[in-house]
């Protein structure tokens, strides 16, 4: 029993996607300038990230925060070894997307049929079929598709959702050639052993290196949701600079996992990385400076503090 | 590799003992009334919390906030089942505790010898030794004595701190007859193996169920630390409603893990604690809104928020 066993499981090393610029920023209120935006993804590839989710191609009457897509895409100054994704809701949004050439489209599906129902306005699986010519046309130019399952744990609606709902997303996912899909506690709901429940029933259509966990802090369950994804094998997170982001369905909330926590906590358990969390540090407080904000990373104003340690 | 091995070793049930009353308020700067400390006591009884640190018998001079140490022992209404503890730093503090009669006393010690020196000027060896006769009378009296090995895997002066430091600390611990060693990561620096390998080093000399965690929030691992705790069969956590207190070694640190963001794990992993929720959150709200102050507990701030969920 009194064995470091848990350990034995984790991976060696865990890439990281940032998504703070895209759902970091989105339900953000005041418009950040484009150059802002630019300069985040600048220092976050500085800090070593690798895989970066840059904005949306979504109407910029549903997300005017994002109306910017392609100037952004255009802006940035790419560094090989990096991917760079962004968002597609439609086949419009993927024609949209085409000529800023990411290296990767992120489609999405709820796992709850009353959120897909008032957020989207039909079925879960119609919302799927609406992707196939999506990820059709996005692998015949060579963009590797991820599938987001959102309220893979709970739903504003309807609660708990059980882990053969995500099952059923990430069959009908799989069926239309989505790539990889990442498990999404949208609401920050999840503690471990479900959110393990909700990973295994996405490891039944995909192997290990094509399921990733995504995680709110609403709870505060998060980084424990990571080190629990961490016990099943699962190497690859959603996470957001200083926390930006949170939850248009859940008031008070906080918003995803950050990016300097999951790295505390990698960097302790031994797990590599890449990324260098002093520069990662500096990444979020530019971000939160700029929109006037403090930042979300509990290690982040710790290491600011600069406490003697 | 893709089973819910780590969730067998879970205890069913877990012990929880709240410090809020003293962890917690101890470096709070406003001197907080008598009665609201005895108010803040009743609450936690009411909400199922079984055992409750609830002041320490220390010099004014030194804490302040905990001057009324013997008027709050006398106006708590003691419940049948709830077991209450004082800290008590030495012989003249048990002596002042003696007839407030506690159920147990707490005694500390810490792992690093550059903490113990500037603390308390005296090495481990000497701190511990100190203790002896304090343990001897309380035991002698019927009174149980826990001791909290403090910094137990950082140090805010030396850094890292070794396993066989707080290996050491237990061994002495238990020759001079502690019943009980809390392993304190005081500044709120370790990650998950190194939580659990400072806990396997107190279980060399204490049995699983004489050994409980006390985890700070300040780098935002607290929550990963009870449940990689849980995972060695540690069945017993220190935690403090609304994460009253911080350390004073560490600027802009938050403080000691919210009861409520642990009794929401616990409960999500279908471990019992015997705590009703809501009215430990009401308890948490009462004593920060005294306190003129937010909540330090995620859960809590979600819950409060009334999500549809």
């Amino acid at each position: 029993m009194n064995t470091l066993r848990a350990a034995s499981h984790h991976p060696s090393r865990v890439t990281l996607v940032e998504v703070g610029p895209r759902d970091g920023l989105q339900n953000e209120k005041q418009t950040v300038p484009t150059a802002t935006k630019v300069e985040l993804v600048h220092r976050l590839q500085a800090a070593g990230l690798r895989e970066i989710e840059v904005t949306s191609f979504v109407s910029p009457k549903w997300v005017p925060q994002m109306a910017d897509n392609a100037a952004v895409m255009a802006a940035v100054q790419r560094r090989p070894g990096v991917r760079y994704s962004v968002l597609t809701p439609n086949l419009k949004g993927w024609e949209a997307a085409q000529a800023s050439q990411p290296d990767e489209i992120v489609v999405f599906g709820a796992a709850s049929e009353a959120f897909s129902q008032k957020n989207i306005n039909c079925s879960i699986a119609e919302s799927i079929e609406r992707f196939a010519p999506v990820v059709a046309a996005a692998r015949a130019a060579g963009v590797k598709v991820r599938g987001a399952i959102s309220c893979a744990v709970g739903c504003p609606y309807e609660g708990a959702v059980a882990p053969a709902r995500v099952e059923e997303v990430a069959r009908r996912m799989a069926a239309i050639g989505v790539q990889h899909v990442g498990v999404a506690d949208t609401i920050g709901v999840g503690t471990p052993r479900q959110v393990q429940a909700a990973l295994e029933a996405a490891l039944r259509h995909y192997p290990l290196h094509e399921v990733s966990g995504h995680f709110h802090d609403t709870y505060g369950m998060a980084v424990a949701n990571v080190l629990a994804s961490l016990e099943l094998g699962i190497a690859t997170f959603d996470t957001s600079v200083s926390g930006l982001g949170g939850c248009p369905y859940a008031r008070g909330a906080t918003g995803n996992v950050a990016t300097e926590d999951v790295v505390y906590l990698l960097h302790g358990l031994g797990i590599e990385t890449g990324v260098d969390l002093d520069a990662l540090i500096d990444a979020g407080l530019f971000i939160r400076e700029a929109l006037g904000q403090t930042s979300g990373s509990r290690a982040a104003r710790a290491l600011q503090a600069r406490c003697p340690t």
